[in-house]
């Protein structure tokens, strides 16, 4: 039978239909086919040998004569740094001038791999990338909120190929981010809690949803996912801020979210997908009823008029099935071979 | 230059940086190919003769011996009419039945037709069938929130190719919902009048992005659209539950939905597209605060990591210029065609 599920951060409702999906395999043929990859394509402005296509970079992380991860500002950005932060009214209407930073995190040198297939080591790096240019980015005046994310695929939003993610930084906090946050908040204020070590604690607790538990991070399918495969993974001790991640935290996350996405790889032969670091706007470092997290979501359903219209996602399969299928992943000989 | 926007309604930022898109001709390729298309087809479940392949209709409205348009509950639907209401709590977790309403409008017999090319007789009959099982439903026991949407082609979330529109009512209001409801409140407490009504008579007053100026409508491209050639319509009458339309107005509105759609349907070539008619929930019927509208959505671009991170959606095309195409495409000759 279907059945209503509450995100209870966010207070989001969800309707889990699950006997509409039969089985996992019917995801994985919706993507385009992958174009076979090259370690090195010619034309890529990511690959060796062309980094005069991309503007100086913002930071570099060197392998001896070689750059392991490279970051630089996004040459077809939505938003710019030298744009006004200037708020304007045309009639009854506000506008803002476009000023943001956007730039490209280059994962890797090479061409072929993904955060699933590159070695774990690797993967580090880009966290550390990610954590410095967090940490750079929010001291710039009029930076309020920083977004990182990667998208995978077409049907993710990107039909560049090289292993890249993004980060975007905006003057603006935007209202959902808001309401997410004062739910938390009032949640704070009743409970004397933060909502995610609770709901963390629920789900390991509960344990049917759960992936992965490691030292330090936790992974699971929520329990109100609003969509099949979803994943969350969030730090065991409690953090607002991405940018204050801690070199062991970032060891241990490396690995598991290299494991989470080659489950995601393997079990759903490589779907698209896109994943988000959610972390609280800048200046809210130490707020008690923030806490970071990544989200990742695979695209491989399409939301319809209902969901535009009433925000209320109809998830086909059942976060607890999910969970079985990803915990069901063997990948050890798979990691191996990869590396 | 990229600039943000602000929803005056809802206080969502858009960004709009249109120099990423060159032509509205970019957008016309990225659907599915349309089937050829008969105006019968043997197995289609809405053609007429497979009536029995439907639970029974919960309305029909006839002409003669054939029916024009049918609303029949949805075989395959994500709530049902006999589940419980009740809530429960699984550990910290909260969940309800997935008791709902879900029922499928077939808009006409014909299987090759759409709003866009059935005649504006047959638009004022599925409009006529809308606001009668909205407010059917609305009597219905712990029917709290309808939805009525439109999905056409695969990129909006649907491979049934014959008419069709849907009705979903859910006991639960979303919280997405709630908060801008609660929005246009603290505007009407503030300004003393309805945020909708101040935004279309801006749109009026602006000009530059309307699209059609009609006796009881009016339709524009948003000031702050999330996508490309989205499309708002509004009745010029403050009225807060769509149930509570007139006759002129469906009139009236018949036209405008028609002519819109034709405009997208010619001058886009028929792209993907959903439309949702949002109403304030039941039992709001007569909030000063609320005003029913509809919106179209074009699917033409894919939301992205962003988006989903920090609820700012990037648009690629200037509102005032997606106007300007929509204005200009001629339908007179086109609509009699399709009659």
């Amino acid at each position: 039978m279907p059945e209503f599920r509450q995100n209870m951060a966010t207070r989001e409702w969800v309707i889990v239909a699950s006997e509409r999906a039969e089985r996992p395999d019917q995801f994985t043929r919706r993507r385009a086919e992958r174009r076979v990859i090259t370690q090195l394509s010619e034309n890529c402005p990511f690959c060796p040998g062309n980094e005069h296509l991309t503007p100086p970079p913002t930071l570099v992380i060197r392998n001896g004569n070689q750059w392991s991860v490279r970051v630089v500002p996004n040459k077809y950005a939505a938003l710019r740094a030298d744009d006004s932060n200037e708020r304007e009214k045309i009639g009854l209407f506000l506008k803002a001038g476009g000023y943001g930073i956007a730039e490209v995190i280059i994962e890797t040198p090479r061409h072929d791999l993904s955060i699933a297939t590159m070695p774990e080591t690797q993967v580090r790096l880009v966290l550390q990338a990610y954590r410095e240019r967090t940490r750079q980015v929010a001291k710039m005046q009029n930076v309020n909120f920083v977004t990182l994310f990667r998208n995978h695929g077409e049907r993710a939003g990107t039909s560049l190929q090289h292993p890249h993610s993004q980060l975007i930084a905006t003057p603006i906090i935007p209202p959902n981010v808001r309401d997410q946050i004062h739910q938390s908040m009032m949640s704070y204020d009743s409970y004397g809690t933060c909502v995610f070590c609770e709901m963390m604690a629920e789900e390991l607790e509960q344990g049917e949803r759960l992936i992965i538990n490691s030292e330090k991070f936790v992974a699971f399918v929520p329990f109100a996912s609003r969509s099949p495969f979803e994943i969350k993974i969030l730090p065991k001790e409690h953090r607002a801020f991405f940018g204050d991640v801690t070199d062991e935290e970032l060891d241990d996350l490396a690995r598991v979210l290299k494991t989470v996405l080659l489950k995601v790889y393997k079990g759903l032969d490589d779907p698209d997908y896109n994943y988000i670091i959610h972390s609280a706007p800048v200046g809210d470092d130490d707020a008690r009823y923030s806490h970071w997290y990544i989200m990742v979501v695979p695209r491989l359903t399409t939301p319809a008029g209902f969901e535009m219209g009433s925000g209320i996602y109809i998830n086909v399969m059942a976060p607890e099935r999910c969970a079985r299928v990803l915990k069901n992943v063997e990948i050890d000989a798979y990691a191996e071979e990869s590396v």
